[in-house]
């Protein structure tokens, strides 16, 4: 937090390059910080001298007599490094650099931005910016933006000020402000880990909003620290996130199968979530959340009760319900027993409960339903939708009633613990009554949808966080204590051979390393050897030619099945040799080896590859057309535990034939789960290893096995 | 078209049940009459007597002097009879009834409804209604409705009353009326169908809204009606539509609200399509299609140019594109140096052309670009996102150019034939420059998804539009000649021995019958015989018991394979009849079938089934795994013609298997096709087949084999 105190609650600011032309940003700046009260000293410094909206100034900031703890700069890239290096020699803690023109325009711009943070890091300055769109503090009034923000719960880090204007026109229509406000602009210095970090121990702050278009990373300790800062923020309160460039995905080439369907925007997308952050897709969406957050309870549970005077909306929300993962089932008999004994023969009560026109003879039954429903066990929220806020519009007598329902009724929800919104087709208009419902706890939407997809972010905040806090508190899989030695061995070997892709017995022995369970394999040198292997072995067998210059042996006729007796291993090995030495003349081929035949299962597949972002990733797919035509495949940053592993298995589609689809026994997901962890543990603890590729596994009732086994190590 | 045109076009209305209360429907309707300046007679009835709103009112219709072309009945149901007598007698062509009380409640209110039809029917009386809220015409400026509506270029029809009071908001604060509007409550009488056809005529209309809860059937006709009205109006209008009850629990609510029966949603959605509808799913978006198809010129392609100023909201739209099946291509060459000259380095002119700030320099740039763009050969729209609108925020210097340059781009919108749709951050506030705009031609939406989602729409229209010509166009299958005289033989002869289950030789001598090449198929009675079959076919074959009372053959132990040898089939005989009699002691057994052993091939389903709402329905999917895990099929109201048979195997998720997955040569799709059109066909024929089910089906590289075959006749 300390780090980023200057910067948020600064004693006194200097705005360097404040200007009376009034279409520039140091004008437009030091208008916000006056107009906004800031609570501390500013000072204004300009190169031209004189007042500036009568306020002296100086000409630079080691004029300025006093301390400063945050400079806001808006000097052209050009002059900006003695500016930064006075701020140093000044003592300044925090900067933000509004100018435009550095990394983002080019080389030139990059240069300048490389030297500015060298000066910075070595004077201890931290800089927010460039190219950004300024910073707003409740705590110290302080609105060092250009745009008009108000005090409240949000917090909003952001990497367009464009946006930064678009929400705010919608939060003010809310009556919602915020505690922290931010563009961060090229991310230079301060980065997203930064921001979320200092927001997460700030009080004021009951939601956390990021609108994000990528992580700038340096390496993947940068796109870490995000997802480190983001759980713990996201286990104490809210973190909802836009972002941005969901089609960009699949763009980046890879050359290995796993690697090419690790598009990066999956892999942000499981960054996301398992940070415990709630992924929106607009900017009306993310307000939703946020005011849903800032007013409603706690969801905790995802059974909904819908109340609605007209059918109509009451289905389109019963609809809704299903998409955003809520349940809307029949109420419980002794809830319809009492709804019945409220409303007329002809209303549903089965949920939606329809009131069908009963509120123009007595408006009560909306209050006195929404008593019954918030005191039902078996129900654990309530959205009311259709026409509450309009019945004044029918008849003048009925807006005094609606009022004093209203009243009822927001005390009643105070007294509960369970979250409530609220839709109506008067929402635009704001009429009195329902102004009165949303300023005192109730979000009230124009849209069903709206009102049931917030309901659903409420459900699934509260189950993300305790699927979060049981994988934060899952224990880590215990390794054998040896494995770093062996393996280190393995990868010298093969790194002194010149090679990075190990060839499938070393893939096994470094699986083996981790204690993973492979069915037992031996290396034939020459035919006599594959005979005499084949006795050890016994039964049926399965030899593949073993080369480091044959990757795809089944395409090279390298793989050769159920293999029944020495001379057929002896006949086998030598046709194996050939077939590989006619696939490549010279490969090099370093011998066959043997496993037992094992019994086939549901195929699968378990990889790792290494994101630019986030570093090592695992995941986990059905094998075959599932993952072939469907890509049908789930992804987390690396490492993950066994709740998260399961949950892995859980969100692929094919997820039925796992669980014993056309009458066939249930595979073993445990084991299927326990692999995906070691394997995420393994990527995290090599950091040299690229690309992990099991494929396929073969899933069965109990166990499985792993039948191919592939590792790249990076160059 | 005449039929409603008394409903439409009244020469004069009588409001029977006109009131002095200011609470009842009968005064609301009559001020909404006088008060919209309703170009006929109004003549109030009113069993109190006097004058209601300074008009002087009849005791009943009878005592009207002049003809009457309409009556608005605001009647209770147990007085309703006498007075639709009357208004028989009185020569009345149509009539709304918008009272309440009717079949929603039930049965008592059933059987009135039941009584007042059969008046009505017997005297030429087509009814509205009844529980609806009435009916506006902007022809006659007519509003027998309660809500304030005004003229436009929509025509709306309804099932739900307050659905009307929510769209009304909306469309007013976008400036969009009616030509015709009409809520149809319980469609007692007249249905969609017969609304739709009269506004396709409707030459005021320039796009048709629908909210629909679910169709009233009586029998499979009315689904049949819709779905033909519905084509010809999309045929010549844009068509759109809200279907709520898409969830399970949704369908549940939805029946208990208007009683109508909600079919099953695959089969409705694709009616929905089938009738060339485009599918929305909120009122919003219902009103954002509406706009764009009053407002924008049609589309002829997908490839959108994105003009932003602003990064972030480019990136938005361009992710935005691929959920909407738009494309944001890379500009041609041509004009990314059209562009370049006009824009500065550091902008981004590949698509999204990003005007990156700056218009506060020359606002002209918008213009310039926007002219660049619509004279592309290679774009068929336009979508301008981001700040334009709101720039007189920053300096009031600008305002006078943003209006200046709207006017602008709004002459080269006029001009050119490609749809522009726009998002402002702004919007909300509609500032005079976005206002112009949006007035004329050019509809500005708050968000941009929703600009993107109705540019989709406008591009879907064109591609639906021009796929329902294809199919609409598109010949018969030509099918043999005799093939009725041979079913009916077979089902006559199958109903004879007391059952609707065909057994697979009957169900393959119907497909036989329809021209659809099946293996040959040999029935044998005995052992011995069926050695004698064997030898006639040779190699190898499949044989399976035929008995009505076995239809899971495979369970039964009645299927053997491989079979190669007259030995062997007597062997199988036995075996196959005493499986049979083991697994249902008193099984009807016909005998045992032989049939060539066919290769295998991508396993498909071809089937139809009986929907309540539409009658007979055709099904595709991909069998096995595909259809069991995923629920992978596609569905269309029976018959279809080969476009659209090509269309169902597109639109099922594994549609890559069957174009050649995983190396394999590309299947026979038009032979699948082929023979699902076969399928529709009969069914639509053959009215007392219930189900036809073949699985599987093999498709294979040239043709496919039909491996199992099911048919089941309505009881």
């Amino acid at each position: 937090m300390s780090e980023l105190k200057t910067l948020f609650r600064p004693r006194s600011v200097a705005l360097i390059g404040a200007s009376r032309d009034t279409k520039k940003y140091g004008y437009w700046t030091a208008k916000s910080l006056f107009e906004n009260k800031y609570k501390g000293d500013v000072y204004l410094i300009s190169r031209s001298g004189g007042e500036i909206l009568g306020h002296e100034t100086y000409p630079d900031i080691l004029a300025v007599k006093g301390d400063v703890d945050l400079a806001i700069i808006a000097i052209a890239p050009k002059y900006i490094l003695p500016v930064i290096e006075q701020c140093v020699e000044k003592g300044v803690k925090s900067a933000i650099v509004v100018s435009t023109g550095f990394g983002e325009t080019g080389a030139e711009g990059k240069e300048i931005e490389r030297k500015m943070l060298e000066i910075a890091r070595k004077g201890g300055l931290r800089i927010q910016g460039p190219n950004c769109m300024g910073t707003y503090s409740a705590a110290v009034n302080m609105n060092a933006s250009i745009i008009d923000l108000a005090p409240g719960p949000m917090s909003l880090v952001l990497q367009s000020g464009n946006f930064g204007i678009d929400l705010n026109f919608n939060a003010k229509a809310r009556n919602l402000g915020y505690s922290c406000w931010a563009t961060i602009g090229n991310q230079m210095d301060l980065r997203f880990h930064d921001f979320v970090k200092y927001i997460e121990e700030d009080d004021s702050t009951k939601v956390l909003l990021l609108y994000m278009e990528g992580l700038r990373v340096e390496s993947e300790e940068d796109g870490r620290k995000f997802i480190e800062a983001a759980r713990k923020t996201a286990l104490k309160k809210p973190v909802a996130a836009i972002k941005i460039g969901r089609s960009a995905a699949g763009a980046r080439a890879a050359a290995s199968h796993t690697g090419s369907l690790a598009g990066s925007e999956k892999i942000f997308d499981a960054a996301l979530r398992q940070s415990g952050i709630i992924r929106v897709d607009s900017p009306n969406e993310l307000l939703d959340v946020a005011e849903a957050f800032s007013k409603c309870k706690p969801a905790h549970g995802k059974r909904i009760a819908i109340l609605t005077d007209g059918g109509g909306h009451g289905v389109m929300a019963t609809d809704s319900a299903e998409s955003f993962k809520l349940e809307a089932p029949v109420l419980s008999d002794a809830t319809q027993e009492k709804l019945s004994a409220i409303l007329m023969p002809h209303c549903p009560i089965k949920n939606p409960v329809d009131l069908a026109g009963t509120p123009e003879a007595d408006m009560w039954v909306f209050d006195r339903c929404l008593d019954v429903l918030l005191n039902d066990p078996d129900v654990d929220g309530v959205v009311i939708v259709g026409l509450y806020g309009g019945y004044a519009d029918l008849s003048e007598e009925f807006r005094e009633k609606e009022m004093d329902v209203a009243k009822s009724m927001v005390a009643r929800v105070r007294v509960s613990d369970k979250p409530v919104v609220m839709h109506s087709i008067y929402a635009p208009q704001r009429p009195e009554c329902l102004a009165y419902i949303s300023d005192r706890g109730v979000p009230v939407f124009d849209s069903v949808k709206a009102a049931m997809r917030t309901m659903g972010a409420l459900v699934n905040y509260d189950e993300g966080r305790k699927a979060l806090l049981e994988e934060v508190e899952a224990p880590a899989p215990t390794l054998p204590a040896d494995r770093k030695e062996k393996t280190s061995a393995i990868f010298d070997a093969v790194r002194a051979s010149g090679r990075i892709n190990l060839v499938e017995t070393e893939a096994r022995d470094v699986l083996s390393a981790y204690g993973l369970p492979l069915a037992e394999c031996h290396l034939a040198l020459n035919a006599n050897e594959a005979a005499e292997k084949y006795e050890a072995l016994g039964g049926k067998v399965v030899m593949k030619i073993v080369s480091p210059d044959i990757l795809h042996k089944t395409d090279a006729g390298g793989v050769m099945l159920n293999i029944d007796s020495a001379q057929a291993a002896r006949d086998a090995f030598e046709r194996l040799v050939d077939n590989g030495l006619k696939y490549k003349s010279d490969a090099d081929i370093f011998g066959v080896m043997l496993t037992p035949m094992l019994p086939g299962g549901v195929e699968c597949i378990i990889g790792a590859s290494y994101d630019t972002t986030f570093g090592p990733t695992v995941m986990f797919g059905l094998g075959g057309i599932f993952v072939e035509i469907l890509k049908d495949i789930s992804f987390r940053v690396a490492p993950v535990n066994m709740p998260s592993c399961r949950q892995m298995i859980r969100e692929i589609k094919g997820h039925k034939l796992l669980e014993g689809a056309r009458g066939s026994a249930p595979c073993d997901i445990e084991a299927l789960a326990e692999t995906v962890c070691v394997i995420s543990y393994m990527v995290n603890e090599l950091r040299e290893v690229a690309e992990v590729d099991l494929n396929p596994v073969f899933a069965w009732e109990k166990g499985l096995a792993v039948a191919d086994a592939r590792i790249v190590l990076h160059p």
